[in-house]
């Protein structure tokens, strides 16, 4: 009954805005990510008998009130799956993540935490089922189930049951690099489930937003098949913009981007203009992503340390899917 | 068949942003400015039997190209009028505004222009033709007729005849204050009227931002004729965040920030958290503009003026309408 597991964060490029169901984590369109090598959580679930209520260690360190609490309701799935209700868990989690900067942890978080779970128990669960359960831990993490390009199929049913992430193509199909430029490491003002519930409510342009979505799936899953950088970068540059852009029109409106949010995508555009290739994606926090082929990394990982208020840079290839001690 | 006009720049806290009609500048909405009293242009406007042509010289130094064809193409309108077909004429302005970085220098230009153009001819229009021969320079000049709070209503009809700007309140109505904070002299990226453009033909926001301005509208003029300053701060701004919103949803998509635009939005909220009552708007380019009440004016300025990459701060009192001299 124990078990470790290892699962990558992923970077959207087609991005996840907006729940449908706020309870199952349904999604209102679906998203497209490239999972990350050089992000990952890895983490032991030991479920023991002689437990009489979870415990979650996060890098070494107990944690408690709204993270603890999430971890545990998700362990609850899996009890209200065996049946086995009265049956709790130690989990350690070691994080290779900033925490909530804009990176998704809670990615990994939860798939990493699924996988081990379900291993712990033997529940032999398909990848299909593994990406159901962790959708509903965070939703993004549905994603990290898989290595490569993914997509999250939003699915139509109420109950979930057919929404869950696929494999587009495999980790070794293009190497693609992502440089995380980091900017600050102060937590967000607007926490993005907050700022996705706001937005989804409020926003005069979330409309505009879903209506916009099919066609840029269907362009960059062909780009990303075709290995179309020019394609694959400027759909998903695009789409992060548009996603930031219905948070400007929310009530009140608000924005997740700092003065040296502007000065890196300002720094990829102007890459551009000098003609080696360059496009940015934007999560729900300050930090940029930047998306390259790796013979212009050199020059671009250059150009990017000279920005103002850029403090670090971490290289990532394309990652693998979820793997077990 | 000499006169000289002078003409205030405005600012405007419900944005023009787009037209229904690209000749006769006739707008897609409604729109609703302030006069400035510390931004002007001086013109004198000169018909002369003897010349061949038209000629302009701005702050003393002789124009060509496209700024002087607008010129003489907009005194085109006046020869049209009158049928002096071959009656040309000398302008000279002066520009008390800083020319082509988000400030509005084209409204008080073609104001000042329209009104001296039209009293050198004794035409003695009425505000709202003056208005509407405004109009067809620059849009958003034809809401420099009036002093104080100005809409400009959009019209229906084809032929622009009830597309003008009418006075909301009065200079005196209300004492507000607007700094120009200035980030940077260079040239814009996007032109306004292309960036425009762009964004009305290309825009997954622009139904949105049409669908929500009669809402602002209402609201915004509920707060001047009360003078409640949250209420107009607050709608200015969201209504500025959403113009440029769409921007980011063109094709392809662009922006009119810097960084160091984001750097001054980010420390108006910082004010506002500090109950220090202050709003922005921002125009088709990088600089910021933040609305104040008097009392509040020290604290404010010496907190802009903290501000990475401020260069400069104007500030003005709302401002009349056309005088001559």
């Amino acid at each position: 009954m124990r078990a470790t597991a290892k699962a990558h964060t992923n970077i959207a490029l087609i991005k996840y805005w907006g729940k449908r169901d706020e309870q199952l984590i349904l999604p209102m369109n679906n998203s497209l990510s490239v999972t990350l090598d050089g992000f990952f959580t890895e983490t032991t679930v030991h479920f023991r008998d002689d437990l009489e209520t979870d415990s979650f260690t996060l890098n070494g360190e107990e944690v408690s009130g709204v993270p603890f609490e999430r971890v545990t309701k998700f362990l609850d799935l899996f009890r209200d799956y065996t049946g086995k209700t009265d049956l709790f868990a130690k989990v350690e989690s070691i994080n290779h993540v900033p925490t909530a900067a804009g990176f998704a942890s809670s990615a990994s978080g939860f798939a990493a935490l699924a996988a081990a779970a379900a291993k712990a128990l033997d529940l032999n669960l398909s990848e299909k089922e593994l990406s159901i359960f962790t959708r509903q831990g965070s939703g993004s993490a549905c994603r990290s189930v898989y290595g490569g390009f993914v997509e999250w199929e939003k699915g139509e049913r109420e109950d979930g049951s057919d929404s869950y992430a696929v494999q587009i193509a495999p980790q070794d199909h293009w190497d693609i690099r992502v440089a995380a430029v980091i900017l600050t490491a102060k937590e967000k003002d607007v926490p993005s489930r907050a700022g996705m519930k706001l937005t989804v409510d409020t926003s005069v342009f979330y409309d505009g937003w879903l209506k916009s979505i099919d066609q840029d799936l269907r362009d960059i899953k062909a780009g990303i098949l075709a290995k179309d950088f020019e394609k694959v970068g400027s759909i998903a540059e695009a789409n992060c913009l548009k996603m930031h852009a219905t948070t400007l029109g929310a009530a009140p409106p608000f924005t997740y981007w700092q003065d040296t949010t502007l000065g890196v995508m300002h720094e990829v555009w102007q890459l551009r203009k000098d003609r080696i290739p360059a496009y940015f994606t934007i999560d729900a926090g300050p930090n940029v992503k930047v998306l390259y082929l790796p013979e212009d990394e050199e020059k671009i990982l250059a150009r990017l340390r000279s920005v103002k208020g850029v403090e670090d840079i971490i290289v990532s290839k394309v990652g693998a899917g979820i793997s077990y001690k």
